[in-house]
């Protein structure tokens, strides 16, 4: 109950140093539907779960390109990852048009994870209610950094953020010593094999909720979606039957906001 | 009782990562009278039911027009959805003047997003009470897109929303598979079986209290309402005898604030 | 007793999607003395209630000129409406020094709607605590619009606030469909009918308490008050004896602050 | 007890559509010593009660002189009354600059509601806590306005305020259709019999409590005072006898802020 | 308790139409040192007890010069009778500067009332914890004001404020009626007695704790301090004997933060 | 329990007329380590105890010059002690640079304790939470001041504030009278002997955790630590052995914020 | 239960003169993984533990550059750390642009103070959630400081702060008097020596969760990490085997917001 008495700003200390309605910001966090990511030498790739609010609407995108070079995946409000898009697609716009090249993608995480902090430290704005996982390719090779609500931000070999997240996260544990030397190819297959269980107990993973998106060597930032992701479906089908039923305790919190 | 903490300011996180005034202003949504959109391959058509406070005034308009080529059907509070639609004009009048083109919907409908989306993270402003539902054609077709006081868009093959939008939610999802090749007044036709049965228990669907609208490959924005719909209402009446009575459970809050 | 937690901020959702600040607001509506307004196909007529707050003090004006074609009566705290009504001139007066021609009704009424509804989405000003009915005659014909302190605008073909007003409301609705044709003196005499009802129990409609206003076709706003009004009142003796005493169950609020 | 929810805060309505904090500004105006007012056809007379907070000091002045043609009366919280004083000087001396002549009263009176009407809408400031009585004669003839901390402003043939102002007001109205024929000391008089009820219990009215003030038809704003006074009340205790002893149940409340 | 709901927002009203806020801040006068004001014909006079926070420090100043025909008593906090003492220097200043002459010290004081009532009708700051008595001799003759942090002001024959005040003030009501024929040094001698009777019970007035200071017709403003008080101090342990005992019930609040 | 009602804003009086957190504010001045100060006809000194956090790091400067004539002892919130000598330093420079003569101490002084009285009339910052004792020597010769967080400003003899400080007051009380014909280095001597009774219970004053620093005639503001405190500490400890001791029963919060 | 009313808010004093707010923020570096510095007469060296949220990610850079003669190891929030590292590393950048000459150390860290400062005394943001270790090699020479939430700054010989650091300190605390004739490798060993304690119970001390970094005499601000850093950790193995093992009672709070 007395705990209660510090989670309601974003200003206030709890007595023990933390900052509760940022640690509530990250709850928002594991609401979203799956987002996974991974890279090789050559590649960068992400794999995302979509949902889709009724049969008549389109599967909300969870996959956003920013710059050739680079793109995320989210969990958490749409609407707050929307915002963060237009303005990371602004930074890139403006570092193009000024030194005409590539903004390299550690500068702009470390922006991005900036404004996050802001919101941390004034009451005016509540921090935002979005995971992302950004996956480029610029002059230093392939990246993946993971953002969260705090303000931190990691570099990560492979991440995974959302619902049901953990169980990907336990695959990527298992083979992210092999990713290093897998082609493209190889790379997308683990990332929907990382996918796969994260689908909810009852559901599959079809090209309709599932997309990935490839950006790499000589590859500008690539959605792979609906009848171009059968074919890596197919061969996932081939593959596993072994792979699945890795179900994990969280649950799916279907809440329109989230995706 | 302590869920109550965190729902009074649409800047506060709950424990669970949740923004309850951000929910609780979706349920005005809920409680304006219903409305409903679909498209073809060549149209965009509205549907909504109109509440009249009395006899006395004419019945409140729920299908705005804001440009030759775009739309809107509205669910809550009549006076946010006002506000929005003089913006909407606005953006619309200033691209045509720089661009000499119309403004494309998609860009339109995500400005308008991040316009609700602000109203979410900031405590000056409330969320605004009211959901959209954009009906265009424009240069890529015909778009239908709904909109939520959380700042979320989607884009949809059709929806309903508004008191009693479950009933024509099932009829749209029972034949939206044959709404591509409608020609337009199939169209019409398949939008007012749809709002039929968001007709509150003891009412009728009369050409005072629905009206229609329609936007296609070489029709511009046109309302059809009063002596203009009795036609296809005609027609409705010969057809069906056998599609109406699927009322459903949601209660009609016939609030004057909301439409 | 929860309900309470989210009345008390204009910017603050009720779980079922309600602003109950503004609807607090609306009370203050139904606490001012009557006011009714009605239309023909040439003329405009407001009919009001005035208040005294003692024998000593001239009646409070409740119908406010607002320029030659249109003018308000009002319901509700005295001092927000002469606030309104002296934007509203300045409206006027701007678009005449401007364009040469009086203001459109409709359009003054739109941003008048506006208005209100901004006072609704901030936690700076409180909502208005005024209902205004405009009667207007411009080129497109006379016209009769309702504001409420929620943002909202009707046009009506008649309509009657404040206390008491349910009486005249319902001698509004048994006749509305014979306004059209009336002449000017027909439409005031209707006028009168329907404020005779409004008036409190043990009183009756006077010179004094009395005042109509009309606008037309030939005719600029006018007020009619005092000895201008008694030959109307005369008629109204004659005419009637069987129109009267339909009182119904609202209170009078005699409340100093409004009108 | 549920109440009190909602009269801490100016823009706060209750839930009858009330604002309890204005009326609470009001309740400082009974608590101010009784001012009263009064017009014949050719002067506007002003009389009040002055306290003093000990023999030390000289008596509150209470009649205050704004510009030749006009001046006020005050009940309630003084040092808020010479603040609008101060600005209603200001106001008259800058149309007398600018136009040459003297500020229409009436006009004076609107802007003065409206610089109480703002104070109720916004959260900054609280209302004032001061009741005016204006006396004046302009190129209208003699008036006689009286203003609330609501905003709310009324023409009077007479008034009264303050504290035990029931008893003067009780005179006011028995005579008030005889004063438009008084002439300049008649009227005078009449302010001092109506101000003699208003006196507390065990005093009397004499030329150091008593003071009044008069302009007319050929006279500035003469306040009459001290030794000029006791002519007035030397021909009042001849005439009278008969008059005095009508106390009322208010309480008079000798607090040191009003006056 | 209920009481308590109005008293922590000095823009709050209560229900009885006080501020109680302002009250409080009245009741800091109270805890201040004694200071004590009169005038004769020609000369005003302010005598005021002066606390020392220990043997180390120098007494606190109470009589701080503002012009040369114009000074300040104190009573309340020291810090803020410092801050207004600044600002009415400046503003004497600027006068002279302006035009060559003595700022008169009416307008001084009313100006600095207006300073006081700005802070009672303002959440942003708090009443000022201070009261003044101001001493001039101007083209008007010698004055006597006091001040309160309510914002009121009152000219006075003489006045006695702050803690055990009211023996002074028992001492000037019995014999002000005989100041305005006293010369100079016999109004300092008055002022020295009224001060006696001020002294804590155990105390004695000495050249130490007490101080004068005189303004008149041709003297400018003098501060009669230690050995130069010593004179006066001899005089009235001659005359007095008889003066001295009256102690009145209120309680020294000897905190360091009042004077 | 009711006296917290006014406890936690500087804005907010007590029933009481005090400023509850202004002495809450003062109670900080408490908790720092010792500090005094003492004056000659020619010398100004402060002397002042250091704490260490830990035995790694070098012990907190307790006495800071402010310029070539001035230097100021602290006691209380390091932190806020280091931002106000930031801006007194400022101000001498300033005054340097334009007048070309050193800012007399009494004139900056004042200032400070304007800055001090500004933090408790707004809401909008908190009180500073320490004191100073300001030494100088000017054109009037030594001064020594105290300031409070309250505004207040004393000139002294002498002074002492912080922990245990009672102790070092009685001996300065004690021995004051003659400390104007002391000499430079028997004003230090005091100093340390007075700064010896406030040293805690179990330790001792050494040359590690004393300084001192002097100003005076011909001697610039002068920091004596460390090797150049010893011959002073082995003059005392010769001298002494009679004066140690006198413990308080004041506590030493060694709280890593205070010094 | 009393003690939480003060606790909520940075500019409220609690009765006993603390800031508990800040306190709280001090709690937030206890959380961070230990970070240690420590200084020769020719060198200054930082030793941190990094953490890694899984071992997907790598781990969290807890030594940042600033400057070549200049860097800081953190412990507390990352987020605010790196904010506050990008305002240090602007701050040099400016220095050096404008005087061509590094900012000295001393001066640099007492902005950093102030900084810190300014956010605990406005209510509009948080005091800072992190402690600074700030090493560097001036003109001055080698110099360790520490920063807090607090505002206040110490310069060290040594010093360690973050979880479990108490083991740290205390191997600090009992060579520190060895450390100024170092060498550079035996300083780092000096470092790596008191890290070891802080590593949790069941860890040790790697190459991956290790870093050191070193700055001095002729040597720019140089990282030390992953295979760089083996050689040492050989060396440690090889001395010691007698220096673990001093499990401290503080507990490793593991949350993703510190490092």
């Amino acid at each position: 109950m007395f705990r209660n008495m510090y989670d309601t700003d974003v200003t206030v200390w709890s007595p023990e140093g933390r900052l509760l309605q940022v640690e509530y910001a990250m709850e928002s966090v594991k609401q979203g539907s799956a987002c996974i990511a991974l890279r090789s030498d050559t590649h960068s790739v992400i794999g995302a779960l979509k949902r889709s609010v009724s049969e008549l609407s389109s599967h909300q995108q969870k996959i956003l390109e920013i710059d050739d070079h680079l793109g995320i995946g989210i969990a958490g409000l749409t609407a707050d990852a929307r915002t963060l898009a237009k303005w990371m697609r602004n930074e890139c716009l403006n570092h193009k048009y000024v030194y005409g090249t590539a903004l390299p993608s550690g500068r702009l995480v470390n922006d991005l994870a900036d404004r996050h902090q802001r919101t941390t430290q004034t009451y005016v704005r509540r921090p935002y209610g979005v995971g992302l996982l950004v996956a480029s390719f610029d002059k230093n090779g392939p990246h993946v950094y993971q953002t969260c609500p705090s303000g931190n931000v990691y570099e990560c070999y492979a991440s995974a953020i959302g619902a049901r997240s953990q169980s990907g996260r336990t695959y990527l544990e298992k083979h992210y010593e092999s990713f290093p030397g897998c082609d493209r190819d190889e790379l997308i297959m683990h990332a929907l094999k990382a996918l796969v269980g994260c689908v909810s107990g009852d559901g599959e993973l079809t090209s309709e909720n599932g997309s990935v998106a490839v950006v790499g060597k000589n590859e500008k930032f690539t959605l792979i979606e609906g009848e171009a992701l059968q074919p890596y479906l197919d061969r996932l089908e081939l593959e596993s039957g072994n792979n699945g039923g890795e179900n994990v305790e969280e649950e799916q919190g279907g809440d329109a906001m989230e995706t």
